[in-house]
């Protein structure tokens, strides 16, 4: 039987991550064998006492399996309030490992890093395609904290604490629900609030190359941390997941080839220099060998991301 | 006037760094100007207590133009005892840069790193010779712990909070005084105790490739990190400080022409698989375009830093 905890679980992917691990109903821990499921929990914004004794996450963790750590103030939240960041961030990943190390039964841990780990300034600009032996080189609080989650759970991992592996995910859109703080929030809001009838702002040229990667993929490279077997994952650095590479104009002509100029039309362009400062710094293009040889894949283009997107918000 | 704290200040290098400081009389912090030294305060094993507002070091870092940020617990130690790495090398790293933010000054902080960060795994072997750009993959707690340093040095410099300026010192050879827990002990004690008329043990063997530094390159390294002006240090990310590379063989062979045959037979071959595994891993070979365009360069020879050893012990 297989216990898996999902810290974070009240957000859009911790709740979808659960919902399709229920729906598959087993798992296949790190190449270990296909089990069923018998518990899912799921965490969000537990406090973390500095007593783990009394830490009510202790018993699902004694228990887990798999722990999926995608709790995480967003980049524009730990940019606004730096304390916020280092807390959620750095020092909620810091007791999660901690506490993983407790239990003593050695739990798959997968942390959900970013892209946001890779940056460019003056002194050393970000390489046109971005690889797997990129040196990242963080340019916001929220990436800083990614990359130190990164070495803390490879260290954890070579003690033999845990079995760790970081997964860098790529901005998902379209992103359901509610506008975050991310910076990258309008990836998802110009095609999400058209499509529901709603204003929408961009604050980015059209343009701007960005990566992306649909909800459905991002979900696969989960799991693809969770059930890789070691050699197969292939070490303890961070694992980049593939992306798709768009222009913004080329996301919004999707748009408007799947559901018509009345809704593109209520894209405003808002030129946010700020926003457009941090998103011209991320990476945009990859090649990501180690990615290919697990099988992960980009989505195939925008036009079925948002098709997807639809099929998903009309069930 | 200027106010310098040193962190470790108890320490080999911490104490030679406020000899040097002082002697000198003045120092230039960041290319501001050559200015009188009205204070050195040296700091070690002061306990971090939870409350910055009762802490003796607030007083001196309210003054601090510049902290040089020396305490550490060294590699073995770090990886004999995984929570005195976390709390000697992260938790107080983090206490001392919340510290140096609290007082509101943005005071130069030289952090000392290490080339511990650089290290091959068997999926992402070092390269043959490191560059300035190389991904740092740390293979010790003690370069995870380094590393994470860096990362909140820099975005803490990122934010305005202090001037960070992280320094990735090289092993130094020879360092006076009683061996002490770090793996890279025997590159000095191989040298020192025979020329101190005792045996010594060599745990790796002759055809090893090391990378070293003298004492005194190692305090040129802090002081050009303390001095450089910003545009001339060159950025955010860490800088790697040049080293002499040199098989362990060829540095007994010039403790013999130094000393003679009767100084290196009281050296003994007896190999440590642990420690050879550990310094097998470590860079040796360097190209660091970044130091040499701030003048710093490697010791000429290793027979040259024998003789520094020499008068620098006889005084």
């Amino acid at each position: 039987m297989t216990n898996v905890v999902i810290t974070g679980g009240a957000g859009f992917l911790g709740a979808r991550l659960a919902r399709d691990l229920l729906a598959a109903g087993s798992l296949d821990v790190a190449g270990g064998g296909d089990r069923p499921l018998s518990q899912v929990t799921l965490l969000d914004r537990v406090p973390v006492p500095p007593d783990l004794a009394a830490d009510p996450r202790r018993d699902a963790l004694a228990r887990a399996d798999v722990v999926f750590h995608l709790a995480a103030a967003v980049s524009g939240e730990a940019e606004a309030d730096f304390d916020l960041g280092i807390r959620a961030n750095l020092h909620a990943t810091e007791a999660l490992l901690a506490a993983c190390r407790a239990v003593g039964t050695s739990p798959v841990v997968v942390f959900s890093s970013s892209i946001a780990v890779f940056g460019g300034s003056p002194e050393h600009p970000l390489p046109a395609v971005v690889e797997d032996r990129t040196l990242p080189n963080p340019q916001t609080s929220y990436g800083i904290q990614k990359f130190i989650g990164e070495q803390l759970l490879a260290d954890y991992t070579r003690k033999g604490f845990l079995r760790g592996r970081s997964i860098r995910l790529m901005t998902v859109s379209v992103r359901p629900g509610r506008p975050n703080a991310a910076a990258s929030g309008f990836m998802s809001g110009i095609i999400r609030e058209p499509l529901a009838g709603q204003r929408a702002a961009c604050p980015v040229d059209p343009d701007t190359e960005v990566a992306l990667a649909s909800p459905a993929r991002a979900i696969e490279a989960l799991r693809c941390a969770a059930t890789s077997p070691d050699d197969a994952w292939g070490g303890r650095t961070a694992l980049t997941m593939p992306g798709l590479t768009v222009k913004v104009g080329d996301m919004v002509a999707a748009l408007e080839q799947v559901a018509g100029p009345a809704v593109t039309s209520l894209i405003d362009w808002v030129p946010d220099p700020v926003v457009a400062g941090m998103v011209s710094g991320w990476a945009a293009r990859f090649r990501l060998d180690r990615a290919a040889r697990l099988g992960l894949a980009p989505d195939a283009d925008f036009t079925s991301i948002i098709r997807k997107h639809l099929a998903d918000t009309r069930t």
